[in-house]
């Protein structure tokens, strides 16, 4: 039960300050196009978008290691709407909120009078009159998440413009149908953490594989947002899963052009070893069959037979690829066999949380404490999209609160 | 997704700022009596009383378009209790707390133990250990919704005086069965706002009428708060209805002594042409045969196949007035044709919401931003009430936010 | 309606702030090990642990009386996890988050993925990123509870110190299987008071008894937390209960240890009168024989037939002892007829919440308020166990909130 607390005055080097200083002056170097923007996929950012996002997380992590007050919001409210479960994403999205400043109030959908015949639009104004960001995740169904998110995004824009909304709130895509750029993002930051820097990515090859589930109806979304990030920091991106686990035609697209256009490469392939071979890093992570996805969204209703038998065949379907999975044997295909592990978690461990799974419980547990670091960047990341999106001049408002130097929790 | 933020230092002409101090100064001249009173009922309240909560929760919408920091409690707890669904109001309540500085609880009954034998006495007071304020939404059953809520104001009070409570909370009603204040004065607002000031109200036709609506069971407390409120202000109300969708007679008596002592007046008809015949406004709605309404309270159990049994008698008695639609027809009998249409909110629109309903499409349409802005003053509505309330000095307190002129945001 | 709120200037007479100091001072004069330390069982902290602990928590309650602004954190979250139902314990957490300016967050199972596959050690991690403390209840299971709270807090000692997580967030035990340290904490400070000081407490006979309810599997925890924390301040305590509702062995031993160690005493009877004659204090309170307990464990599932027909046995036992009531005429046998009747609320009240319950409802209704005053202690030692680990100079904080003296709600 006992253990030393990491009290700002006795951990504190100072050498996080110098650290988040070096940072800013990095961020002033930049020119990104955030402000007033949403949040919704990194391929609508720039270069300068993904690295001033990434560098301001860095900054927010560092002033809280150094106990400093973050907070800009004085009163204000930060808004979720999470139309799928989450535990993670959805404490990430408070913290987020508290490190600011901002009052946290969730739109459920069980007890809000949606079901009740509110269309998105009016909804999305009757939640943003005193708002400053809203974060969604919706997920479930191919072809409406994004455009969910566009649709409340055009919903509060047009009451800011006709002067229902004192301020227009900043949509933060907490994982739709087609991307989840909190989690690319903070796995991103986790890699040029572990690698030393977004420099040293150039030319390392990360391995992103479909594996085995037990489950129905994982999203695409999260092997969708690593393929279409990583290249553009010049890694070599293999996705390898077996046919009929194919992702959004669009999606693929996108990451071939992300590779030519920064200096990386993308293939496919359906052989996990082919994946593995000599590979820096593997994402092992399970998704559905997008045929069945596709067919999921077609059936009349949502709960039922129809759906279940969707899922009958979607599991008979995984069934067929148990050998799916990050083993010891596949790991020593890795380069020097100790690549870095990825997950976004929770993983499916064969013989801990199913008989089988994504990965090994060795395997697992030897990247465990990894895979909790990847997903504690994720409260910072929101954070980010958050200030980037709110204030003109970041880098002016980071160095304010340096300034300001009041302790976030006080030293007693 | 691209949208120019009003961010303060670009909106601000300071006018926000004249604005407020104008309305600080009419708010010195009124002699109201809301201290340490909860806010039930409009018409337990002095014209001086309604005028004030209005003016204070003016200054508060100006203060945050000017970017003021509004917060004035420095811990302590606003608590919601929704006996009924809500999002607006719900969300609305969070607003107000989040302006003033208050946390929020909400006292969900699903996971409470008041389903294990709790008395509203105990309850009452244990959720109101640190509690400013009390929101309260009960509006189902005739009869119940205000003493409930009568019930909770006189156990806080018992525990206040007998040293259970370090402060009184005060209540606010978010709807009970007979009054909806916070939405009446909110629409109030919005007719200050779109005549040029109260004022102007004087001699004004409005038609609270029914409309048709294929659901069961919506409270008669919006037209009961329309009705008693808008007379006060010289109004003239006009209430429409088919035979059996009568009001409670006691508001029915309200409205008329309303009227009588203010300068307005009421009648009551069963033609929804008479009532839109140039009428300035009007606020075409549907609610619950009162019979139904009254029989539904005296039923053994509140779910079950007697109350799907009411509800099918209901659907069936709705279903004889499909007629009483706010149609561009009946439209073009109003005031030039141009009244203003007013709805609380989510409104059934024919062809969208529902095939049939309270209001043609195209109607509907070109008064939905207006509908919108009605709502966005709810937030500050219900922080007046509670800012009148709890403080003697309400417009001291008010300059004080001025003079202090602390950021809402940071401006960076 | 109308009521006189407590507004501080016109209650302060400053005694608050006079007793605040003289708190304070006697807190200088202990030597706790409290700081970088779980509040989990009070049997597990010394006597100047728990003597801080109340003093600390009398010092909040004075501070808010003299409205002094209590905040010591400026950004950072606590999290609840309740894994049963609550009302006052749920609302006690938020008021002490609230009091010190921790924002709240709840993980909810039902909402989180915890259901697919998550263990508690992952969970655990992810809830706690920007977290200062976590409380648990986790209180249905015999053998559960207090290995549920070990897990978690070992979960996030292994987060910290592996750099998962900035700080190591404190656990409070909100109640478990074997203690329920608020609540016995919250009932010491109303004896306390009660009494007039911890010392007068010396002597004092206490009778912890069962009492008949018509409910079932309530917890052990407080009969149990009641019996180990009273004799370490020279009470009598009697604990009294019908064959069968025994408590579990481990805390009968630590109960006999603390009289032995503390000059108080430790019995058992079988006789609720044996207990109650000459008693100062009686504390009546109905809990589900061990035997039942110890087999709901066992039992396949958590919810079906099994699970009803161990009710039903459970619900026949308890009937078989409905004279178990504290009747006016077992309070006559008391000291002088006029023994503290406690009860941790809600109380099973005859002819009230039961048709046959725990105690008479003449016996409650005189005792109404005083009970009231019990629970009310228990925000402020909740508030208290977070200070006194999260600060080592828990005392020199307290007299910065004084010095500081910034008010908790502005005075106008």
């Amino acid at each position: 039960m006992s253990a030393p607390v990491a009290t700002p005055t006795r951990t504190s080097s100072r050498q996080a300050l110098r650290n988040a200083k070096a940072l800013i002056a990095k961020i002033r170097k930049l020119n990104p196009a955030l402000f007033e923007k949403d949040f919704l996929r990194t391929w609508d950012k720039s270069q300068d978008d993904i690295q001033t996002v990434l560098l301001v997380a860095q900054v927010l992590e560092e002033l809280v290691k150094e106990n400093i007050d973050t907070r800009v919001f004085h009163g204000g409210v930060a808004v979720s709407n999470f139309r799928d479960n989450s535990t993670r994403t959805r404490f990430s999205f408070q913290f987020a909120a508290s490190l600011l400043g901002l009052d946290h109030a969730d739109l459920d959908e069980g007890k809000s009078q949606i079901a009740h015949g509110e269309t998105v639009r009016e909804t999305a104004n009757m939640v943003s009159f005193l708002t400053e960001v809203v974060g969604i995740r919706d997920d479930k169904f191919i072809g409406e998440g994004h455009r969910y998110q566009q649709e409340f995004a055009a919903a509060v824009l047009d009451g800011f413009m006709n002067g229902v909304l004192p301020r227009r709130p900043a949509l933060v895509n907490l994982q739709c149908d087609e991307d989840h750029p909190t989690q690319a993002m903070a796995d991103l930051m986790h890699l040029a953490k572990e690698f030393g820097g977004l420099e040293n990515l150039r030319g390392k090859k990360i391995a992103m594989t479909w594996a085995y589930s037990p489950s129905y109806g994982k999203p695409l979304s999260v092997p969708q947002a690593i393929i279409a990030l990583m290249p553009r920091f010049g890694m070599n991106v293999v996705l390898a899963h077996p046919e009929g686990y194919e992702l959004m035609p669009e999606v693929i697209e996108t990451a071939g052009r992300m590779a030519t256009e920064n200096g990386g490469s993308f293939q496919v392939t359906n052989s996990m070893d082919e994946a593995f071979r000599d590979a820096d890093i593997v994402y092992p992570k399970s998704w559905a069959p997008i045929a069945i996805m596709r067919e999921r969204v077609t059936l009349p209703e949502r709960e039922g037979p129809a759906q279940k038998e969707l899922e009958r065949r979607c599991l008979e379907m995984n069934a067929q690829h148990k050998d799916w999975e990050c083993t010891e044997e596949k790991m020593r295909l890795t380069k020097e066999g100790k690549a870095l592990y990825m997950h976004c978690l929770p993983a499916d461990i064969t013989g801990v949380s199913c008989k089988a799974g994504e990965v090994a419980a060795t395997v697992f547990e030897r990247y465990r404490i990894p895979t909790y670091k990847e997903a504690s960047h994720k409260p910072y990341v929101i954070a980010s999209m958050m200030l980037t999106s709110k204030f003109a001049g970041v880098a002016d408002l980071l160095n304010h609160m340096v300034e300001r130097g009041q302790p976030r929790v006080e030293n007693f």
